[in-house]
């Protein structure tokens, strides 16, 4: 392997090392008994794969209510029993970010799955969010906020967004010409702001703009942070 | 005919007058090579209907951009070409309401078509209310406010509309068991809250609950109410 290709390769490993390690933590805090929220994304789905193991070895019984088609066949793969937010709403959910400030906000929706995400993870009576050491910020905006948006909306709400100060993108997908359709038969449409100096006023002007279904910034919703780091898992917790 | 029957049908034909007669009212504003936001419900049927009969005898070109599956067969039906939001904005949008304040806020959403109406109405240059003297109120409220939500969500977003004094009901569809579907395949719950005294700031928060696409609160979006009175058609602006 060429040496440049070497160090990247490790320090790949190193932070899927420390998904793990992280996402063990946070699947060892779940009691028997529990309804789970299931996050979204590369960290939530080794969170989820524990949980399967325990059911097999410590036979624990839990229910998990899954926030895309994504960790819905990953839960099931895992013998995760499946439920709904109608029949229960989860004691715990367990979710990654894409950027985490000191005040416990965070901007999600990397995997394009942010809206089920938030209802599921505002439902919760405990939202613990697991991230490797790269996604704390002192203050959110270098990652795009990500919009759920109906397609007909497109332009009006990108016409919005540029005159708060965004620039918007449309979110376009690998594997086929076109662009990202969500779960919800939605477009992506991902905003780079300069700063975000007030995460919930954006917030909130942005899901009042008609045509914004929800967007990536999660203010008041997680109560505790699980980082993984080199010196181990650290723990922050609202100031 | 039973007498109180013929009062109760002389009033819905009074009533039916006034909205026809608003719409030719509303019809008489286009201009010839405008495009125009197409509102849904029974007055703006007529207006759409009136749109045909220009194009008919006065041969003016204009195009359409509709709000919903019904305001769109019935603008093909009547030779309004169609465009998108994506091509043009409206110069023009004409739609109806459910209720119309002093301060032209309004609820809309009794045809379950809000959320697009929202985005077309808010899109467009001015935007015109057409509604009959029943709709203008002293503060909203009485009417329902229609959010559209997430079936997904269903049970969370009403959690906490009761936490915000509201009262949640399903709309169900008259002509299936089950809920009315949106055009977006969504709910619409409606929500009955004792007054609306803020009713931008209540507009802000249903917006920002998880689940919630919509409400049918509109603010600082009507530009001008025209009103079907006995003395004919009354129009009110912005105070």
């Amino acid at each position: 392997m060429h040496p440049r290709k070497e160090v990247a390769w490790e320090a790949a490993q190193l932070i899927d090392d420390a998904k793990k390690e992280v996402a063990h933590e946070a699947a060892m805090m779940v009691e028997d008994g529990q309804v789970l929220g299931l996050g979204t994304g590369s960290t939530t789905h080794y969170f989820i794969q524990n949980l399967g193991e325990r059911i097999l070895t410590e036979e624990i019984e839990i229910m998990g209510i899954p926030t895309s088609y994504q960790s819905f066949f990953l839960a099931k793969e895992c013998n995760i029993p499946i439920t709904t937010l109608d029949e229960h709403l989860p004691d715990l959910a367990v979710d990654g970010a894409d950027e985490v400030d000191p005040n416990l906000n965070l901007i999600k929706g990397g995997g394009a799955a942010h809206t089920l995400e938030k209802i599921v993870d505002s439902s919760a009576s405990k939202f613990v969010v697991i991230v490797d050491e790269s996604k704390i910020v002192k203050e959110l905006g270098d990652f795009p906020v990500p919009l759920e948006v109906m397609p007909s909306a497109y332009r009006p709400v990108t016409d919005k967004v540029k005159l708060m100060g965004g620039v918007p993108q449309l979110r376009m997908a690998q594997m086929k010409d076109g662009p990202v359709i969500t779960d919800n038969h939605n477009f992506v449409v991902d905003v780079q702001f300069e700063k975000i100096p007030t995460p919930h006023e954006l917030e909130t002007a942005l899901n009042n703009i008609p045509g914004v279904v929800e967007n990536g910034i999660f203010t008041d919703v997680a109560n505790k942070v699980l980082v993984a780091t080199t010196d181990g898992v650290k723990s922050i917790k609202k100031p």
